[in-house]
């Protein structure tokens, strides 16, 4: 097998070293007796056959007897191919935790692979403690296997059911962020992080190795990575496996960590190489842990990580059938895959486990023995047992004022306009400064940018990456921030799920249009606390806070792209257990739901508000109780004094309320004798029926409000279509008509993009007209003739004039 | 202003280095003529002098009368940060162009940053060439001018109303793998990327670096990025910037970049430090294409890459009311925000403007005088012009066979199972073979896990980073491959962006879940093709074609992370003009809808369809009627003789419409005397009324599939409530009952996920009993009853037996 004719590689140091000739080692001290090689050899493979066993047995778990057809799974799921370097890297981290008594957990990039470390979980006891029918025994050995991608089981990653894991790998990229979200404010904490080469490749982990800027030595923990180099992917040979070693180095001290190289097949030499370079690196960590400690100067050094390059599917069988498989991407899945149909392959399997030596492994009864027991750490110090892994149970309450003394004052409504944004801003403030190790504020870049810069008297931004004199001039950094921006949307969200899995509390800010770019890490997260609610001994954690602001409707002069609200439209569809959406129309509401959020648990939390200066229209007192009810009649704009209202107007957001209010006045200007009901909605999920959320209406309360009969005109902050999915099903569909963003903009002022997407004022009451074209009649023509008019007016004045980013917002409530 | 006290760097070799000392530049050759020297610096001057009135005048453009108020816009907006880098960068390379008649054109990664590019169009020509009332006289001038930033005119991006565009960068973090995409079988084109600093956090840019690994030096161009530490964020240092130089110059290594630094703000240093190394830079670009193509040897050399590191706001005063502006993040946006207010700042811009001598540059009329102008490449060489950057005139059609060549026999609808995929694949395969050079399939590494490997033999997978022995067994990779995988999301679909802007053809496949990750790329890929449809200069390009497979339904054995159809809730409110929705119900409906994605412009294409072995319905002949009306009735499947049914039982997606016709056949086994309409949704467009989509049916067609008054049962792949959001205001909406996936699953059988979410035969067929509970009677009861009792047995054989992938699709049609 000769390299292809025409190809070459020519990357500067040629890198011919195949993992199968001599290991390689950065370090090369020989710290293990050659006892102790002979028992964590013993101890892998223990950690190997379970992992087999996971992949294929439903029966005879030890092989005490022959193995046959009936033992093996009907459908073999689960992968092999990282197994073993995981398990390898696991079982050598435990003696350094033994050794230097660490406080450590371990964080699996490598997504299926997981079967590398349940071994261990159950090898320690924690499975077994947890979970008592999978006992340290044949029976629960059996169980143990057969739940295994079972149906009703455990799937092959980190999932919530599984001890030990915050980081479930079912979508690659977050390891790192996890990781170290994790051990901020957790000065004790090693965060041992098996890093996938398949999930190197992804945008956000590429990334995420960056975090070490963000890390402060006196008052963090640290990350330990381990990038694992499998090779392959799942049919691919993976990029970072094939640069060259010089390459790869630049790459880590590029991104400021120094490498160590472990690399190599041979399992003793392994050993060895892997326990010293473990060990060099958790002295490193702790010296400048006690450098910084004892200095209080809070540097960056490069902290050490590993480069593990080891066969994929370390340990099978290197050929099959003339095609390799250990070593190869066919090494990634179920490394034999005709057990069941070829008794051949039956047989090969067997002397595979068989080489394991289950027999001197276990007792007759299926516990491990002793004496290999005895290298895993106890109690809370086994990684699967460390609290930080169930957050919830060093969650503690967050420290948090009366939100209502930051409130707005409002002696009428709709006539005064005030920074809803600022006020909250001073609330945060004090939360962050009430719970300086507790609490952290994550965004991209663009706190400031969103009026939360008042937080920094109370915590700034972390910054532990070089400073500037001019830093001074306003640049509000500081290694012991409390608030932590980098351009990446994904960095900063995976860092906030660590920190709320591990524990704590914290909010995400960031710009509505760009949220979308984590669709998939929310998607994600939601899932996980879904699951963590089905795993009783899951104890509930903080929940994933998401303030969108700079939303759609004041995107006006940054044009298209930064027009987007859909990412409600994704949320939506999480398990209703989860998932909560809130659209506060004013400041003093924005307060009431944020404080609700705060104190919430196991949810994900999005919250839209703008950041501009809004009218405001509810004191303390009346916006606790709207948002307490999430949607309610405001008499204050209405006129139908309780009864029947000839027309329902609507709104959900803040911008759209103004605009509805407006359209509001409007109407009871030109056609006094119109009776209208204004409703305003903070809590989304109210408008779906009861039954499909828990905060869903009753029918009855959603007509009492909406009426049965009578057109609503609907003015909503996001796409329009989200409300008629929301309420397809309640009376009255067919006279509710919603307004929203139709994506329609470009580079816009505020009302003349309200205008595009008919969400403005005029838009808004003209539709009123039209849904009462039979009982207006000619009087609404004129009307609404009228209304065209201005509305023409108002949109070709942004044309000629283009000025006026407060053509939307110069208007106010006039009864 | 000493640095803070506890606050320290310590990454190896530390810099103190300030960009305000000498001009640093690994190059060190000096060939400019003093001439030349004085030129270029007034070209720039001339490029910064419209930059300014970009941002600040709507009159008075060449300052021939004393600044006054009412020159200046009424709202400022704008970003000033990085437009000096950019003209720079863009002037200096004009120069090779002409020297070595190259064919390039520029990306501009640093987003709002636009009019450092837009001022260089415009001094070349080409802006007043596309536009010509943005003529090259004053009143031209003092329409591009006020348009910038205005209601109705263009961003401050480099949106798609900027010729000379592919790549707006509203969003951030695609530059390079835009570069590279549109480099890819152009092999004469130098893309010229800037990738700013800010962007340089993201996830996408921080792996897109790798890009080179898959970029063959014969048949592709090339791709030189300019890193442009500007410094500074919105409100932050960024990361690049403050890191040391030996870490930057390692992380390009190690991405596999040959780093150049050019570093200062002397502007004549600068001048000779920028041209020469740019035009080393050149040579090495040249020197190994000619290498690689002489010799036949695909090589992946270091290609070089720059790292400018220039002030932010280069050229405003370095300080402005004791705050710093010049080389500080207050530069980023407007440098003097209060001019409209206060007289001093006023004048401060007048001189600031006057400072750049637009007199001197300009002749009296208004036009760049002659010999600045010379600088300039002519033609299409001015990378403005390049056709590249107006994709559509270079496009060719695809060169494709007759699809229904490819097409799965099918004698009798339903009874025979066959591999949809896999004959999609030979039709992909052939499209492969017969466009060599403009024709890709990108994906991250699920190609052949997505049954397309048949591809293979006409194109393997691209791979430019060292090969091992075992790859010739079945590695499929090679530097001439024109599949392209690599485990990121968004370098695939940067790539293929890139590739159809620039004017070529091809598809994304992956798995469904992980398409979220995209969500945003996506969006902003519709929003651009949305503009693009506006502006009559742009010719259309090939559609996005994403197909999405390893879908929801048959993730069974993956678990809940892997459960996630809502890709299409966020495509569905995108631009009607712009998205197509398909669900192919077997294989000969997807060879037809893939036939028609492929011929088709300017879309973006979303084609859903599983990759398993699944149940054939249609024949070729009726495939194609069947795709081409997009929904229709299936006269096999019902038995209402084409009269009024009973009942309507409707479908969208592939394994969603095997349980509908399922669910049909239980109804006639047990209810024979049901009339039973079967209607099959392909197009999904097809349900939302006529005028919200150019698909959408009348609604009197949509009455005459789903009837006025009968119940319908709608099983659908994705989330059930996106048929509503479609449907909402159909007559009949309340007799409408949608199931889908509904967020329930974990690990399970195929048919056991389906019963979980009530889209299983059973579920349904009780569905449709509970909606025909009147006219049934006590039968029905009986009936549902039986049905419960099988749902019962199916999902307990799950947990029991666990076996069987096929649980689901063992079953056929019975009539």
């Amino acid at each position: 097998m000769a390299p292809l004719a025409d190809v070459q590689t020519l990357t500067g140091e040629q890198d011919t070293w195949s993992v199968y000739t001599k290991t390689r080692s950065t370090v090369q001290e020989q710290p293990l007796s050659k006892d102790e090689l002979d028992k964590y050899t013993r101890y892998f493979h223990a950690s190997m056959y379970l992992c087999l066993g996971m992949l294929y047995l439903k029966e005879n778990p030890l092989l005490q007897e022959p193995l046959k057809k009936e033992h093996i799974k009907p459908r073999l799921l689960g992968h092999w191919g990282s197994d073993a370097g995981q398990s390898f890297t696991y079982i050598h981290f435990n003696r350094l935790i033994k050794k230097y008594d660490l406080d450590a957990f371990v964080i699996s990039g490598p997504g299926h692979g997981a079967p590398g470390l349940i071994s261990n979980f159950y090898l320690e006891g924690v499975y077994s403690e947890v979970y008592p029918n999978k006992s340290e025994d044949a029976e629960g050995m059996q169980r143990f296997f057969k739940q295994f991608s079972f149906p009703g089981g455990i799937g092959s990653h980190m999932t919530p059911e599984t001890p030990g894991s915050i980081h479930e790998g079912g979508e690659l990229g977050y390891s790192l962020s996890h990781a170290f979200g994790a051990v901020f404010d957790h000065p004790q904490t090693i965060a041992l992080t098996i890093v996938g080469d398949g999930e190197s490749e992804t945008g956000p982990l590429a990334t995420s190795w960056h975090s070490n800027k963000f890390l402060n030595p006196i008052t963090d923990g640290a990350v330990l990575p381990v990038l694992h180099l499998n090779g392959y992917k799942i049919n691919n040979p993976t990029v970072l496996a094939r640069i060259s070693e010089e390459e790869l180095r630049s790459l880590m001290i590029g991104y400021g960590w120094k490498p160590y190289f472990v690399e190599g097949s041979d399992l003793e030499s392994m050993h060895q190489a892997m326990a010293s370079t473990l060990e060099v690196c958790v002295q490193e960590i702790l010296k400048y842990q006690k450098e910084a400690r004892e200095s209080g100067k809070a540097v960056r050094p490069r902290w050490p990580m590993i480069v593990l390059r080891s066969p994929k599917g370390w340990t099978a069988p290197r050929e099959v059938e003339g095609h390799y498989l250990e070593g190869f991407w066919r090494a990634h899945q179920i490394p034999l895959t005709k057990v069941l149909t070829d008794p051949e392959q039956m047989k090969q399997l067997e002397s595979w486990m068989r080489g394991y030596k289950p027999d001197q492994l276990f007792t007759k009864e299926g516990k491990l023995i002793t004496e290999l027991k005895e290298l895993a750490p106890a109690g809370n110090k086994r990684m699967s047992a460390n609290p930080i892994t169930n957050g919830g149970i060093l969650r503690r309450p967050l420290k948090i004022q009366r939100f209502e003394e930051y409130g707005l004052k409002v002696d009428k409504p709709g006539v005064t306009s005030g920074p809803s944004m600022n006020h909250f801003a001073e609330f945060l403030r004090d939360i962050v400064r009430d719970n300086q190790t507790t609490f952290r504020v994550m965004g991209p870049d663009e706190t400031e940018s969103n009026k939360l810069s008042a937080i920094y008297s109370a915590g700034k931004k972390v910054w532990v990456n070089g400073y500037l004199p001019e830093d001074e001039d306003g640049g509000n950094l500081n290694p012991k921030g409390r608030v932590m921006e980098m351009l990446s949307e994904h960095t900063v969200e995976g860092w906030l799920e660590g920190y709320i899995l591990s524990g704590r509390h914290g909010l995400l800010n960031s710009y509505e249009p760009f949220i979308h770019i984590i669709d998939s890490m929310v998607n994600q997260h939601a899932k996980w606390i879904e699951k963590c609610l089905e795993v009783s001994w899951r104890q509930a954690v903080s929940s994933l806070n998401i303030l969108l602001t700079s939303t759609v409707w004041r995107q006006d002069h940054n044009g298209f792209t930064h027009q987007d609200p859909g990412f409600l439209d994704v949320i939506i569809n999480k398990s209703p257990e989860v998932v909560r959406i809130y659209l506060p129309p004013d400041g003093n509401c924005l307060l009431s739901t944020m404080n609700h959020c705060f104190k919430s648990t196991n949810y994900v939390n999005v919250i839209v508000a703008d950041k501009q200066n809004h009218l405001q229209y509810l004191n303390m007192d009346d916006a606790i109780t709207h948002c307490t009810k999430g949607v309610g009649v405001w008499n204050w704009a209405s006129n139908d004094a309780g009864k029947e209202p000839d027309l329902v107007m609507a709104s959900c957001g803040d911008v759209v309320t103004q605009e509805a209010l407006a359209a509001t006045a409007l109407l009871r200007h030109h056609l006094p004798e119109l009776k209208i009901r204004f409703v305003n909605v903070v809590d989304l999920f109210k408008l779906i029926p009861n039954g499909y959320h828990p905060h869903g209406l009753k029918d009855a309360e959603y007509s009492a409000l909406f009426t049965d009969n009578k057109p609503v005109v609907f003015n909503f902050h996001s796409y329009p279509w989200l409300v008629h999915r929301l309420t397809y099903n309640r009376p009255g569909q067919e006279r509710l008509h919603v307004r929203g963003y139709k994506e329609k903009g470009n580079i816009n002022t505020p009302l003349e993009l309200a205008i595009r997407n008919e969400a403005d004022r005029f838009s808004l009451a003209i539709l009123a007209i039209d849904g009462l074209k039979e009982r207006l009649g000619n009087k609404g023509g004129d009307v609404r003739e009228k209304l065209i008019g201005e509305r023409i007016k108002a949109r070709n004045h942004a044309y000629e004039v283009g000025l006026d980013p407060q053509d939307l917002t110069d208007w106010t409530w006039p009864y």
